[in-house]
């Protein structure tokens, strides 16, 4: 089959790549569109030292597996937990923290940038029939974007600030929305500027943020400055969500953390139920944010506009 | 009257400072006992660029202010708020992150290294007689040790482990004993060894701790090092309290925030009331952590006690 692989610290189209044979608990699945996500880029610059197939935010068809999966549309859960009794986190029912998991495109486990897939059955989602592929592959983004407000308890009372309005920013920037919480972004960029106005999201220049406004910051930037402006700009026992990946070893005032008593909360995977809910209901606008979409065949021109500053969504098409 | 100044840099014992003259609100303070804390310690490296006398923790008889006051002995909360209606701070009800504050021997408040102190008469607390005047000095450390359990609800079903077996360190230890949870502390001195095995409290070598084995971690070190290591040593959504303030701005593996959905949790000044009341039923030993008692005059002597590793809790006397 074709595949994006990351061997050797080369990304590289294959077409002569193995097609994946099930075990009994998974399905095989013929991917239908995949999204790129910086994860994906960060594992290009050796993120985790993954080596194989990339890709984690897909919509596929099932292809073969149980019968009342079969033929259908389906998204996955990424995270591939052992789910043994012995499991403390998996027991818990917080399988995406299993120590033993992989992680599809991500860890020890085959992502979804190819023509076929094999994932564990329990972790597929059945996509109603009116949620489109364009929009049912931004399932994964959107959970972890939904996962925010499991992190921390949002009133419409609160001062929200959003920094890194990229493209897992602009869907966490929607789910805030929904709070009715007094939400601003902070945002460079014109194209997404508009796009916040069209739905009704307040947006700032970073040069006009005023200090120490924010009961919440959520940053999505990933770069180490993106924490300590985050920080700065959070009330005493405010509370800064950690949504992105850092590169490298950020320094960070933690002193201040003391002195404010700030809670700092990392949130990563969420409910794929609630997201697929948001789509059908017409809650969230995911298609605006679709940049491009490359054959598969075109994958690493696909990488190479994703890489450029600013870019929203890049599709997959297989 | 007498006092430890800090001023250019410099630690000194005067005996020609003038007596302060309370306002309308305040009441004048004969101190009888202070403690010297680790931000003591911090001050006279420049921390906050305290100018003036140090010193927060004190017992002291109230000389001259309310009738209902005088000749009471009282403890003082440090943080001096505003009280004012558009002080966002104190209308939440949290005077102690008041931005208007000032921090008694901290911040643009006289401090309680000295014969007298003046201090807003609503910051005082009447010490029970039964509560000698070498337990009442550790009310505010007490207070600070008893805000983690506002900090992270703490049940027996916890695994909990405390790094930093300081001043501060063996409070929170006897406070985190209360709760009934799995505690351990880590603690390489013999002497702190001791006093936490007496108080049936179970102890690891650092280098016997198990990795990722916490629900909690509480770090007391004040040291960059000890929020790495405290890291490490919790489970995946686990909750890690930062107690001390640091020297410089450490490096925080914040990826490892994101991807295991820790918590980090500043905690800072805490309730007098309950630390009076844990003190008045002798649910805390703190006079085993008095290591010595040195008369005001002696002032510098006691700091470079103070400032030897592993001291525990130096007073001065007036």
């Amino acid at each position: 089959m074709r595949a994006i692989t990351f061997h050797d610290a080369q990304l590289g189209y294959r077409t002569d790549v193995a097609q994946p044979q099930p075990q009994p608990d998974e399905a095989l699945l013929k991917i239908r569109r995949a999204g790129i996500c910086n994860t994906d880029l960060e594992i290009t610059r050796g993120y985790k030292g993954f080596q194989g197939i990339p890709g984690h935010e897909f919509v596929a068809e099932v292809v073969a597996g149980s019968p009342d999966l079969l033929g259908k549309r389906v998204v996955g859960e990424i995270n591939v937990a052992c789910h043994q009794p012995d499991c403390e986190m998996c027991s818990k029912g917080i399988p995406s923290q299993c120590p033993r998991r992989t992680t599809v495109g991500i860890r020890q486990h085959d992502g979804a940038f190819a023509d076929y897939l094999t994932l564990a059955e329990r972790n597929l989602h059945v996509v109603p029939d009116s949620v489109s592929d364009e929009a049912a592959v931004f399932v994964e983004p959107l959970a972890a974007a939904l996962q925010v407000l499991e992190a921390v308890p949002i009133s419409p009372r609160d001062d929200i600030i959003l920094i890194g309005a990229g493209k897992l920013g602009m869907l966490v920037a929607q789910v805030l929305k929904l709070t009715g919480a007094n939400l601003c972004v902070i945002v460079r960029r014109e194209k997404q500027a508009m796009l916040l106005h069209q739905w009704g999201v307040a947006t700032l220049m970073p040069t006009d943020v005023r200090h120490r406004s924010a009961d919440v910051v959520v940053d999505c930037t990933g770069v180490p400055d993106g924490f300590a402006q985050a920080l700065g700009m959070l009330k005493p026992r405010g509370t800064l969500v950690l949504k992105s990946t850092y590169e490298g070893l950020p320094q960070a005032d933690l002193t201040r953390v003391v002195v404010d008593e700030i809670r700092v909360i990392g949130s990563r995977c969420g409910p794929f139920d609630a997201a697929l809910r948001l789509l059908e209901n017409r809650l969230v606008d995911v298609e605006s944010l679709i940049e491009a979409c490359y054959p598969l065949d075109k994958g690493l021109s696909a990488f190479n506009h994703a890489m450029q500053p600013g870019a929203l969504k890049v599709l997959l098409e297989m």
